[in-house]
């Protein structure tokens, strides 16, 4: 048996997020049908973490073991039967101690938002009818650094055993426009970055100031925190591994 | 009696096109039904052009006649009325010999290809899964240049008097992982643009030389081009008209 990563990206917009499910479209289940024209021997694709539904992701890792080789032109021929918005980029053996969830080290994402009406950015950004405070927003991203538990931006029913995450950076920058904000830690919980987003919003907007983020986070409570953002503004943006050169220092 | 030039911008994707139509969803019964509510005499509102199904207009015009003043935030009101899709930028009293299809003076339009599959270009860029010639097709433009009938670009059954534009440019320039194909021209005949980059696609593909794109013209026959290209590459990019500052230079 060899193992395979898989570099691929993926636009969630019609899919109900990566992790298999029952009667619903997942690009986990897309993308195993694809592989399996190919390799049918493949016991499954482990992926690098769920995405929720209508999220993207711009650089997502899965991996999957096969006693076969890879036929020619693998890469060409898996992107010819996926969907449009399911692209492969590079499919390299590694070692079988390299796992796509518990090899990575860093996960970053990315949250778009415009403030002017656009038609042409509504399938990655979410509309925001007026601009919001940057700076306060930014002075509340502090009190999110740090290892915290951060339950009170958590979806409930998890399998996870602690809430425990390491923020390294977080931070709002303003484009042209619209506003993009870059989170990055060693895991998130479900839901963590939309909900962290939807608090700032309230910062933001002014109906919070930004100490409140440290009342939020000390809570332990999902109610404490602000509405979860809309998903189709998120995306999966880089995920750090040790034996992949390159992504650790982009 | 007061007549209103609007700015807007759409994404054609779900529209069978601007003009009205039976039974179907068109740009131009959207903007007039949201219209109707804050104008309710004006007498229909005359667009720039028609574009095709799935066709996007990063700036589209157009024009009503209203005896009412305009409401206070009526832009404000009527983009919240409308889908998100459709975006209108300005409203703008104008002299009544101003006209958005005839007052036009140039109109150009942008086609976007990329070569790499990419999940998140796909709305607005047409997958070609391998590289084209863009030298050969830059010198296949040449011979679109000038004053012509252009006929074999064209969509059999219109209601124009005659098939000759004046095209003042039009040129492919390679972009990150794709081409943009400008062209920029007095009028466009129905279908032209497409059926241009379509019989351009051969000349990239090297299954025509560059050459033959002269004797295509001439034949003054739809038969002898290329088939026409996919709507949603296409976007309407901008208009010049005299009475707007900045539209007569960009």
């Amino acid at each position: 048996m060899a193992r395979y990563f898989l570099h691929l990206a993926f636009d969630g917009t019609h899919y109900c997020g990566w992790q298999i499910q029952p009667k619903v479209s997942t690009v986990q289940e897309t993308l195993e049908k694809a592989l399996s024209i190919f390799v049918p021997d493949h016991g499954g694709i482990i992926g690098c973490g769920r995405t929720d539904t209508g999220v993207h992701a711009r650089n997502f890792y899965a991996h999957f073991e096969t006693a076969l080789p890879l036929i020619p032109n693998f890469l060409y021929k898996i992107n010819a039967v996926l969907p449009r918005d399911i692209a492969v980029y590079s499919c390299s053996e590694v070692p079988k101690d390299v796992h796509a969830r518990f090899s990575a080290v860093r996960r970053r994402y990315t949250y778009h938002i415009h403030f002017r009406k656009n038609p042409f950015r509504n399938a990655y950004s979410v509309f925001h009818p007026y601009t919001l405070d940057a700076d306060a927003m930014n002075v509340a991203c502090v009190h999110l650094l740090g290892n915290q538990d951060f339950t009170s931006f958590s979806k409930g029913q998890t399998q996870v055993k602690h809430n425990r995450c390491e923020v390294f950076s977080a931070r709002w920058e303003i484009i042209s426009e619209g506003m993009v904000f870059r989170i990055e830690a060693n895991r998130f919980l479900r839901n963590m970055v939309r909900a962290i987003v939807g608090t700032l919003f309230t910062v933001g907007e002014g109906k919070a100031l930004p100490e409140k983020t440290e009342e939020v986070i000390a809570a332990r409570d999902r109610t404490a925190a602000g509405k979860s953002a809309h998903p189709q503004g998120l995306f999966l943006d880089h995920i750090t591994y040790p034996h992949i050169h390159g992504t650790s220092n982009r």
